[in-house]
């Protein structure tokens, strides 16, 4: 593909003409905007080359930049998992993303304040009042270069093994614009496409492939440089074509990208935590999660 | 148990009157030392509370200071290593611990140091000449407290799944005497024992609970808390009662356990590459997992 | 020293007979304990052996395992701070410690979470609204092994280049009594002694050494194990002799360790953020150093 | 600058005319490259934008993939160090960059592996033979944003406090090329110039500013994303006009840039190692310094 993306948001931006079976709803919550892309039907999908089902996009001002807008991303991010979430029961949690390669570390990082709740049982438990919590559970499954094994087929075993009710899977994405990195979470029901990622090479995770249905969280960190050297071709009226030095594309990301993804993978981490604990307060889950 | 030890050697000493069922055998290789200790039969496993199997000790100077032990420490646990696996086929490694606890981070820091090759296939490797490597996979399953899930849950879903020929697992131990502490790695095919570990808290892996042959490995790096206080207390002459504070004991550990962990870490690890490559060199089992 | 203490209040402890010199004032605020020892004259100093100054010991129920606490605790420690930092100005922040042993990580961990803002200036700074902030500087010189250059010899040079108003000191103490560990913040003017520590290796830091003002803050993470055996026979009734073993000794240390460090260094960081910056509210300040 | 590089060779090709005061020299040392350039005289400083003196590149392969060149490139770095090393006494070894940022974090990586020795002093180091070793001391100074001080006023400040004869600098730098990323290290008794380096940020760091004699070492990481579309369009016959989203370029850089940084610092460090202590053999080095 020439420009690449695995935002819905954008994959809408690239269809000039008029297709029915998408639907897109925009409103503000406080500084941030909520776009809710609903795709129905298989040629929609096919078209936005996107699967059937509902993309929740929250926008802000900047994720490294803005104090005030954290609460309010909080607040939007944690209301579409809310919209999303449809089943009681254990939620797993799973962060995809190699934790040494700094953009596509928000996965890893998620997961380091995920509040995880399952092994939290018994007569303790119940005299500090914690057997009310809903059940988490939460990992990083590493990557296959490390571990030898497909994250899908790790998340697979695991599904097989504790029964989720739903899996939320977080990963780092690629956008087209570099307006959009650091600026947007992407919430969606269709699971992780297959290519998706900031290393273009997930496999497909879906309620398909494990059997429980999946939430997908990402934010964009990268632009691959196949897509930006063929934006910049495009603004210049030049006839866009590549030579093979972009067959193997590299990563571009913000100078800021340290902040971006710790900021973001706090943000997403207290809205999971939120969405799944709503007895327990912000401040005492920030606490909980250090 | 008023002297809690993960090591066999140490529990061997604990029985001063002859037992039936164990045989002991030293042997001196280069600058280590190497024992080897077998429990046959149900009453001798009693006595020493440890499974029926094998239990091959490497003991060296001091794998924080000795630079010279560093190569014959590799070779012997390599060797011992070579002695206890069985079978062909693909080898699951597993490094037990918690990587934000310095003494116990010693599973972790093997694995980050493994070469992971099940995923190596296909044309390219074999143009690379690397179709011939053993299919190795290597994870860390993290901690209860992070997952909320149990590390044997874990590692039983990923026997399940890949089905592994057999199953190394990597572990920091407990031991009773100071001076055993980053001196010994102890080898075994028992698997790991419930309540073994560092924290004292693990649960059996074993083929009986896994499917799959286990080769556990560890070194200490702790003595409880308790252990050390009845000791002292034993050496004095005194009664060895101990109050209520050493109901939860602590860890006494080294103060060079950094150093310790990370130069133990590096020779299992490539004593774990050199036995699952034999084809391919040291330097080259280094270069690779940098 | 038989039983070794970073802490004044247990070195007062230690001290059966009245000295004249010592005072101690105790008071309660919310959950947590805060006491004020208040030592005047060389002779005082010496029986407590303990400098001349004022030593406040903030105690919690356990960084580890108490929620509500935690703001209390930032409310006292913070609350002290003000009352020990005389000067306005630049002030340094010097985190000691080795960030690879879990009990030694505190100073480190907290200078993760210090706002630095000597280099906020100019126009940019000045319409953010920045340009009001205090100055901070903030910095872990690490470990002697790993940098070949004492940590009293890089402060001294950095006091020398940046001519600080004051120096605030964060390391990780030792305790005698078990009890304290992760349960008390020691906030003092008198600086760092020689010998204190987790690693009891530390160079004097203070005004005579470093030439401005030094403000220490720690948390006792440790117990020597020489001070543990001899607390034990000395419980015992035995007569508290040790053997060479423990001329070396190790460290004792909690098994949630990992979570006492990180609470804490929470903890101390925000309330030293608040102490330089009180016009920054708790959640901006938690906000902008993530 | 339209395409910015750090690199004296890629700056040497950009001026396609003679210019004279600038001689260069490509030698082959096993399957490396070495080429020498040396810049005579304030005109051929300024045509080429490079300070007076010597810069020595070594090319590899592929940091990343290729096992054999390893020794050859530890070998050809070693060689090059030991040419512009011209004074006996202490060396400062300073690795500059943010290790949160995985193309940034090759100084922080290097000197991780930089086996420091100026406080290895005494009795005891006499009897372990290990007073014959020359002094090194090595310092990450961490980034601005952390620290609130200039890597540069850091770096001052332990110079004047330890007096070393010279001071061997590492850091990530810029290329034009994404072809060189990953398999060159550029080694210069020039120091580091103002603007170089991932971020484009670096103070000037020189025997003028520092006192004593710099030789700086870097690796490229990243291709600004300037450079790039600058370079895209030059190739395109366009006319090289970019947008204001370029005003703050952002990084581009290979997708397995964990290895290339984690390999490279290897053989940086390995290198300093061996020019600064030929007494110890290579093996002895790396054990060393696990």
């Amino acid at each position: 593909m020439n420009k690449r993306t695995d935002l819905a948001v954008e994959a809408r931006e690239f269809i000039t003409d008029h297709i029915s079976g998408i639907t897109s709803e925009d409103t503000q919550v406080g500084s941030v905007k909520v776009s809710t892309i609903t795709v129905s039907g298989q040629e929609a999908a096919k078209r936005l080359q996107k699967p059937v089902g509902e993309y929740i996009t929250i926008t802000v001002d900047n994720f490294a930049a803005c104090v005030t807008a954290a609460d309010d991303a909080v607040e939007a991010v944690c209301a579409a998992l809310k919209k999303l979430i449809k089943r009681k029961g254990l939620t797993l949690v799973v962060g995809l993303g190699n934790h040494n390669i700094t953009p596509d570390a928000l996965g890893p990082q998620v997961i380091e304040g995920i509040l995880a709740t399952r092994h939290i049982q018994g007569a303790a438990a119940a005299a500090a009042g914690l057997d009310t919590l809903a059940p988490v559970a939460a990992i990083s499954p590493g990557v296959l270069g490390q571990t030898g094994m497909e994250t899908s087929e790790i998340i697979r075993a695991l599904v097989d093994s504790v029964h989720p009710a739903q899996v939320i899977v977080i990963d780092a994405l690629a956008a087209q614009s570099p307006q959009r990195l650091g600026r947007t979470v992407q919430i969606s029901n269709t699971g992780i496409s297959p290519g998706s990622g900031v290393l273009n090479r997930r496999k497909e995770l879906s309620e398909a492939t494990l059997g429980a249905p999946v939430i997908s969280m990402g934010v964009p960190t990268v632009v691959d440089s196949s897509t930006l050297a063929y934006s910049v071709l495009e603004q210049a009226g030049s006839k866009p074509q590549l030579d093979e030095a972009f067959q193997n594309p590299m990563m571009v990301t913000p100078r800021d990208i340290d902040t971006l993804i710790s900021r973001s993978a706090k943000v997403i981490a207290l809205a999971i935590n939120s969405a799944l604990q709503p007895e327990i307060s912000r401040e005492d889950l920030i606490y909980l999660t250090v």
